[in-house]
């Protein structure tokens, strides 16, 4: 699939700058945009500095693009006002924008807090019903539908990366099982680039970790392979204390305990 | 569970006016909320005229409440704007609203429009991933989800009800397999109103219709038991016109056929 | 199959009895086992009073016989030296004797307890993991899997019946549900007899009760084909009062509830 | 779907002269093949005699058809220069010539001894593996197979008729299951050529028959309700005699047991 | 979770030393009991020797443990009476005892002999019907349904290791397949130690060899990732004699064959 | 199993001449057919020069032989003649006189081009229903269900080796995804011969590729481990242009392609 210009929503973030470097290339266009700085514009890069609900604002940033990678996302926990506006607005205005210009293919930021809810011991495939750990998740999986909505009906395509822990090296005993590490998030992209056909895929974004409770076989045809292994990075596993114990229990680990009711505490874990 | 005081929104439209009725009995409060006019309040009924959109006003509502049948919905197939206030921030509201006021269940009026674009020859359970054929079937995709949000962290019940054609007879060769009669919608309310333990369950909404391409396995804990036939409220099938046919090749009819893209179209049929 | 001698252990119990009565004609001899009184002895029958931890009484009564309805069991719910005594070891006698002697086929009296504290909202089949309410359905786990193993390993055939509540009629909310009438207990001891290939087949006993949980479809070969419906000998259903509602919540009623721990309870409900 | 036009092969057969009676009507053509004496022309109606292996016979007789009812097969169990010739050189002609000529449909006559060594207590759905019991099972699988195989690369549509033991009324105690009466042959024909798209649909030709073990499921959008039930029309079950059990332990009855090794038939019953 | 005290049943078998060594740590309590002398009591260790039968032994084993390892057993195939003394009431004594002592998680020997009876050419996995291959197999199952209801009704956690050929090299073409290493029968101990939540959770105990025909798919929030294959510890595969192939038919090599009906072999194998 | 004799169909063909070769062993008979020149005897080789459709050529190479290899097959696309007499009627006179010789075992090359018109994004496994993607796959799925057949009825073993791009090195950026390496071939040879009990059998020839959409989880009992990856034998992936692109939608590539009408190349892809 042709990616010689490419739009990046989000550009000033974690993922967006890491995106930005790593799809970098002579041969390519890239679009930023942001509502934060996102510093000089380098050569063949166009800025664009806005919130997402603007609607012209999104459909300059997407015009001409081939590949939209949506990352730019509100992520507090539980803000309604906020998911509302970046993340519903937001994302409808992306898809809207990038099918009136007759973009190929969306690359979107969704998250495991989409599945935020399951216990851990569940394996997880990426056709399971979702089950969201906040308003945020809720809002992921809003955009999920809108991938699998564009496509039915209007051909679009998109892959919806189901980001776990993406971070240079795991920081916690949680993220033995969610890491996802650079150069592994970095293949996943290219994937998404360079796979043929993808209609709507949802596939997790996670590395080669070893207890990963995250089944990707659905995803088979994007040719992803993780290399990396958190295990690597982190010093051998020992029996966990009550608090590291207690974020492990539900996929989604801090989010899924924020406001939960004890009674279905008890329920699900 | 006791029903004893039920809350109603949109009971001004058809369902609302059936729900109303079926629901009244000495021994129960109804409080209705509609922007449209919703005639003169009986005995025991509480009548509250807003929008979903007033939160204040949806919290009045639900006070005191013990099920909310939530039926209010912008019905128009794809206005955003519409959608974003009543469907989702609407639907919102209600849920947030009941979780504070210590509501034990929503009955949420879902669609069949939130898997309209799968083919109606692929028979679909209420597990299979959306499928939405409008922004309108999204919406209810956003408000199923926040069903299983608000049960698996607040532990709020929910029934989806997945309705297909409610009307009091088809009127249409499509409804031979999509048609809800009104004492089967009934007989629908009661079983959500009745059964013991629902968690959150999505179930479709039809009659006991031949040929109908909607599994309700997983919901039989309802108990809900349809008992009439479009059959034997139509005529014999005959070989249809094209028009009729291509009306019957997605599971959401007309819905579906909006502004599809020949490619989609041809894709999916 | 030949059905011309047929033995019966726990024929002076209410399913004993009926059994007696349903498979007594004149072409077929009856030996009847129980540790109570079973009344005097009829024209082709043959009594033997003993319990089922007497191997060599158990050898005599399935001696000659065609097919073994072992309907004797321990009934109470959590006594383990009765249950180890009655209902492992009885049934380890009665496989044991039975592959000695040549039996065809045993019909044995499982129950739903086998898979009480699944949730009523989980519809369940008959390969799903056991998932026992008490020591009494525990040891009902292990006569079925017996019925496995000797069908695996000897090639005696087994109907595992797992049955409902039967009764004359449904006396509570419940049995709306779970209800087995004499007519179908005896449609299913037809179907038993007369189905031509088994092995080891597990079935629900239920009526053609509307709502019912339990999915015969991996049993469809026995063509058991309930006509009875609870909800023709019960009054329409109400809402039900929070003691009714609780009996309904796990598929065991009363059994999943005894010593059910707080904790557990609030998980599993 | 217009079947105004309607080719028939296999006119002189039990199926075909059902057919052409019922699909008999003054606003219909029918253009009718086979190698036997069809009797005379009807009003409307285009006789053809001749082998299906004449491909310029088959042509004429596809040329301006809406649907072609494909029934004509070798039926004997295990000749295969006969299978060869009239089975797969035969039913390639009549694929390739309907392609060729713009037909919109096929409906053709599969069997259940596609299915025929699954042994008859594993329910078996339209998806399961062909595991024929014959060289006329074996035909019948690549039969379905062009359907398959026509409908993915030219987009011409088939219905795959499993049919069961069709006959005016159930003979032996092995059609308690698979009966197929004609009034529901007549329904099946029906929905092939009213339901609307159907792609390629295979479905087991069965009447409503208790305890049949095929499962129908993935069909139901063909919106086939059959009426008839052959336990209506046969006398109550009975034990039955050896060779009849015999008869009922594998689907496809005594095709099944054509031949069948003796280590094999240890090993699948 | 906490693993200050350890309770093993067993201690004097191979599998019972090889854990005591490998749990022991300065941090850390053993309690050990056998019926068989375990050697000299080390620091931090206490022994009891007795059998499992006597419950106020197992009772006194089980206070104050965190955690109870329960590897004892009778591993005869087919002696009824010491299955039933060790395995069935032996570990009922355990769990029994284990609730009343509030130990939190249970650590069980199951064995791949709990479905012994599958062909080696099916791919099982811990959902899966047990098809036990041996009155020792039988008790397996017994355990595992134990270990289910514990969690249930009272939320005491289990791990059940369905352990393969568990030995320090694998010593015949069977164990190509089946062998586990200590080293994975290790970092099994370890997953089970520190898996944040398991409820009930059967896995199989096997190492990484090719072809292995078990899938851990459900249990893999254990985190168990064993390293060893059997194949780098064998000479390459030659074609095997037809005793060495026979004990690879079924998944229970011996045991499977022990008393077999030819009847039952031909059908299964 | 024994493979002292093993006859090869196909043996002047790349796969025949690579098997020649890795199966020559001094303890073992080799008997080779062909219509092709297959070069000179080697000691212990016996060589038939034949067509598959010489019943008496092919009777007397499988005469003795305890394994036969059955490679040989008309390639073209979409010859049907071809097709005819070397796949369907070939196979057929290889099954048939294996079974009058009492041959063990079949390992028959079937193809990829069975299920060649699934799209690449949906991850296959080997009971999948077949959807070929020309006669040639057509031609496979009758050999597949001969498999079965003489399996089922005959207790003759087959292996389905449904082989991708078997080639010494990949050469398009779509065998990627479908490289069948030589030495992976062989382990596969290997694992078909050496295998205990296989009944009928299909698996992926596929190496150890990233992406790769085939699941081989139904075959695991073989003990086929693939240690090659196309990826360590290309450059790494660049972004596709258009017609690679096409190549990788469909599973079967080109032929996936050929006559591809347009309407179902929309509906499929």
């Amino acid at each position: 699939m042709a990616s010689n210009i490419v739009a990046i929503t989000g550009a000033a973030g974690y993922l967006g700058r890491l995106t930005r470097r790593h799809l970098s290339r002579p041969s390519r266009q890239l679009k930023l945009l942001d509502i934060a700085d996102m510093g000089p514009a380098g050569e063949r890069e166009t800025l664009i500095r806005s919130s997402l609900t603007d609607a012209d604002a999104v459909a300059r940033l997407v015009t001409d693009a081939d590949v939209v990678v949506h990352l730019a996302a509100d992520l507090s926990v539980d803000d309604w006002a906020g998911v509302l506006a970046s993340n519903l607005e937001g994302t409808y205005n992306v898809y809207e924008a990038a099918r009136a210009a007759g973009v190929k293919r969306i690359v979107f930021a969704s998250s495991h807090h989409i599945a935020g809810m399951y216990p851990s011991r569940v394996v997880t495939d990426t056709l399971a019903p979702h089950r969201p750990d906040s308003l945020y998740g809720l809002s992921k999986g809003f955009g999920e539908d809108l991938g699998q909505y564009y496509w039915d009906k209007f051909g679009l395509e998109s892959v919806a990366l189901r980001i776990g822990s993406a971070r240079p090296a795991p920081i916690d005993p949680r993220e033995r099982y969610t890491w996802l590490s650079e150069p592994d998030y970095c293949r996943l992209i290219d994937a998404c680039l360079t796979a043929p056909r993808v209609g709507f895929t949802p596939v997790w974004g996670v590395s080669a970790n070893d207890g990963v409770w995250w089944d990707n076989r659905h995803a088979a045809h994007l040719g992803f392979a993780p290399q990396d292994n958190a295990g690597d990075h982190m010093p051998a596993p020992a029996p966990l204390d009550a608090a590291a114990e207690r974020l492990l229990v539900y996929q989604g680990g801090k989010r899924s305990l924020y406001r939960l009711a004890e009674s279905a505490d008890e329920r699900l874990a």
